[in-house]
């Protein structure tokens, strides 16, 4: 394995947000498969499933699976979404390296999504890191809270700013180490990224927040990327592809793509370790295992811009 | 009419950029009816066509009878596009306000496009300068230079960002009032763009360059645009419905989509004049009048957020 200096780190998360939302199982052979040939495009995190009941989620029944597949792959960090101790018990035993606790800002989005308020949904935060406390260093995931509906939420409308700081701050006080943006509902714009990374900083420490998970419902995606990376985030959660769409637009992506974030980010000169051109090889390989699933983007139809060498910088030689 | 303060003025080219990319030719009744809704949806500068031979253009061969109509307007800047002085005589004789000349920062393209080199196209700006310096100042319009394929061109890839300054210098020392960069091809990127900006205004001076056109070929539009607003450009272009697509992408808008600029900028508080859900209604008149084509863009699919209000600056109430 190369070494690499790398600027932005890009979180697949289809194999998570992309499976869970089609109707389509996917087979645990064809995520390995996925999986195995993503890693190698350069990608070096990938949130592979969730640990949730089955009965909920059939797609992602087999992410302990999944988890065993991946701790073949060195220098990928695995990661899976939870919903409750519970489901961290059974991350932590499938050896799962970076657990995602979604915590929705909206308090009838989270009732409605997981029968918690937000007092319940801090206690059973609460219960998770005393839980990590007794689990040996070594097995120990790193645990992030997704701070969802953080943008807007489809129930409440907007969501007060202050409300996502305070409980920015409450989980962090309870002892997680970071706390995750998360446009779920694809209301969020630039601004208002802005406004929260800041104060989220100012009240947490940088340290406690790396990384955004945005959407792309009204085509704001890359926009809200571009600022995150202004700023200093490091970590873009993405989706191949966009895979599994967005309920709420039906021409729309629900996560950002992939393989246009690459892209862009590469042609800017940032390093993200990843080969764009090897990465639309992967697009071809899942659209294949799932041919009647949509996958969306806009890299793929266009092609790459005649003469792009991904890693030159994106800077052009100035000899003309 | 009421007056307004405005930050970023958008300027819409559906009517030239959008409709001669397309086989449908809209009836010059229907152009009109589109350019009188979007001023009431409070667009102010709208590019209502183009001065070329009509056998080349017969999508705009009413040219001159849509900017008659459109002098009705108060407070509108009609723009129009011209290849050559000839054009230029032509939108003078018709009244238009602003005058925009394609210069592509490719030779080979400009050789295809325009049948010019680059010395013959400086040498037909020359020209058109020394024709408007006869013009009585009151019928005078605003001479704009578009930079095109300034991010990189089909045919010959990257273009030397040192070759767009030098040009961009050149035709400001031949006196035209400005010039815009142009992302024709949908290669840009946010770095890029920065760049060229801040170049370009270091040697030709800030005022000498306040707008830019800017594509969504790879999906990267908005981002391109948040860069440009946050450098401080105040003048975008976009397209309603992004109509007329992208011949190299069949999934792609051309131009960036309008409503969906409107949408982003208005939420991030920064005012455009515009009220995004006149607009969405002008996109239907448009759709109705044009049914064949396909409308482009994110925000007419997936809706406004809950509670949003434009002019509302975009700032959740603190109250949560």
């Amino acid at each position: 394995m190369k070494t690499q200096t790398i600027d932005i780190r890009i979180s697949e998360v289809g194999p998570r947000d992309g499976l869970q939302s089609i109707d389509t199982i996917m087979p645990t052979a064809d995520k390995c498969a996925w999986i195995e040939t993503q890693f190698d495009a350069g990608t070096r995190e990938i949130e592979v499933g969730s640990f949730v009941p089955p009965r909920l989620l059939p797609q992602l029944a087999d992410t302990a699976e999944v988890v065993a597949f991946s701790r073949k792959l060195k220098g990928l960090v695995i990661a899976v979404l939870v919903p409750n101790l519970k489901g961290l018990q059974n991350a932590v035993d499938a050896g799962a390296h970076k657990v995602s606790i979604p915590f929705s800002m909206s308090e009838s989005h989270s009732l409605k999504n997981v029968r918690k308020t937000h007092a319940q949904m801090l206690e059973e935060i609460g219960r998770c890191v005393s839980y990590l406390g007794g689990v040996p260093r070594e097995r120990r995931p790193t645990l992030e809270v997704g701070l969802s509906t953080a943008f807007g939420c489809t129930i409440e409308g907007p969501v007060p700013e202050d409300r996502v700081i305070r409980m920015a701050e409450k989980v962090i006080e309870l002892g997680v180490d970071e706390v995750g943006l998360s446009d779920t509902t694809g209301y969020g714009n630039p601004a208002q990224l802005k406004r929260l990374t800041q104060e989220i900083w100012n009240h947490c420490g940088r340290e406690r927040m790396t990384g955004v998970h945005l959407h792309n419902t009204r085509g704001q995606g890359l926009a809200n990327a571009l600022m995150a990376v202004e700023l200093g985030i490091t970590t873009l959660d993405a989706s191949l592809g966009g895979i599994g769409g967005c309920p709420y637009a039906p021409g729309a992506s629900g996560n950002i793509v992939t393989e246009d974030l690459v892209w862009m980010l590469e042609a800017m000169g940032l390093r993200t370790g990843i080969d764009v051109e090897q990465l639309l090889e992967v697009r071809r390989q899942v659209q294949a295992s799932v041919p009647n699933e949509t996958m969306y983007g806009f890299l793929a139809d266009a092609g790459l811009p005649k003469g792009f060498a991904s890693h030159q910088g994106g800077r052009i030689q100035q000899n003309g």
